[in-house]
């Protein structure tokens, strides 16, 4: 754990909850099952909201192995090379980072650590009408300390089959219009924020 | 308005909030004030998420002249070039920024646009014991029509002074330990969510 001005280390209470950022099998823009290219910002933002709000892991999926090796150069430079130095609060987000091959290969750590699988949740942008699952009700079961999977996708999104999959959808996020092309780290940021955000002064 | 589908124009009711993402003065990681470079991604990110959530206009904050002509060509790109007809999503978020030189002409243009000057809130993630206005409450103002102008640090953060000078402070965003380090992006995806999200199903 990383340590803050020589003094503190930065405590967290760790939640039963873990993240995944899907790059194989989601969709183009034109619905086509397509795999999508690792993000070295994703990364880097959806790493540090999940410190922050006390995920377990972050599982990135990707079948590319030179992207897999690119990504655990970037992992290198932060938690052990120069980037360690420079700013040990990015290590200490990016410690939570695991490369998966695939779903399945994910599913299997999950439940191996959890000793049990984990309920998964997909997210998405579209309205769907089955299998919704509330923020509110989410957030009491991670509170009363149910293991949670949740699954975001890159480029368009999650495909229908990994959707349907899922034990259960997170309801779209949207503001007053129709307007709902989040990019997936602010989507991320506002899921984390709806479960395990505190009540503010 | 963007055409979506060749049918529909996507709909948004604007609230009378803006957003302005601040490039100087800001700190350093010695707490320095410094001005900061323009991010590409801090740019679509925040649009979009604006967008989403109905703010009227998202103002980007630079001294700078070279970065100003160069976000003005990445915004041309998707008002008006290829990316418009690649992605007209993308420009119909980035319709909502412009460009001011300082925190001056900032204030200037929004009081100009409301006809008085909007109440001016600033973003920090270190927490702070003075002028705090919780969520719930501005969440309220805003419902009842008020004016609100929402400054977002770059870098390290806002300046004290700049701080000191705006009518209040929004709550530090924090999850279950005292990790708080989120990108700009996030955050600003966050307090939107917090002060204009609406209630899900």
């Amino acid at each position: 754990m990383a340590i803050r001005d020589n003094v503190t280390e930065q405590e967290v209470e760790k939640v039963k909850v873990d993240l995944a950022l899907i790059h194989y099998p989601v969709l183009n823009k034109n619905q086509e099952v397509i795999g999508s290219a690792v993000t070295n910002l994703d990364l880097h933002d959806i790493a540090r909201a999940a410190r922050t709000y006390g995920i377990d892991s972050f599982y990135i999926v990707t079948p590319y192995k030179d992207q897999q090796e690119l990504f655990q150069e970037l992992l290198d430079h932060w938690l052990k090379g120069h980037g360690q130095k420079y700013n040990s609060d990015r290590g200490e987000a990016l410690s939570l980072v695991q490369i998966c091959d695939d779903l399945n290969q994910l599913f299997e750590r999950v439940t191996k650590k959890w000793q049990k699988r984990p309920t998964v949740l997909a997210t998405c942008a579209r309205q769907k009408q089955s299998k919704i699952w509330p923020y509110p009700l989410v957030k009491q079961r991670i509170s009363d300390g149910e293991s949670f999977l949740i699954l975001l996708g890159t480029a368009w999104g999650l495909t229908q089959e990994v959707i349907e999959a899922a034990d259960g959808i997170l309801p779209p996020i949207s503001g007053p219009g129709n307007y709902n092309h989040l990019s997936v780290r602010a989507a991320a940021a506002i899921v984390l924020d709806r479960l395990l955000g505190r009540e503010e002064v």
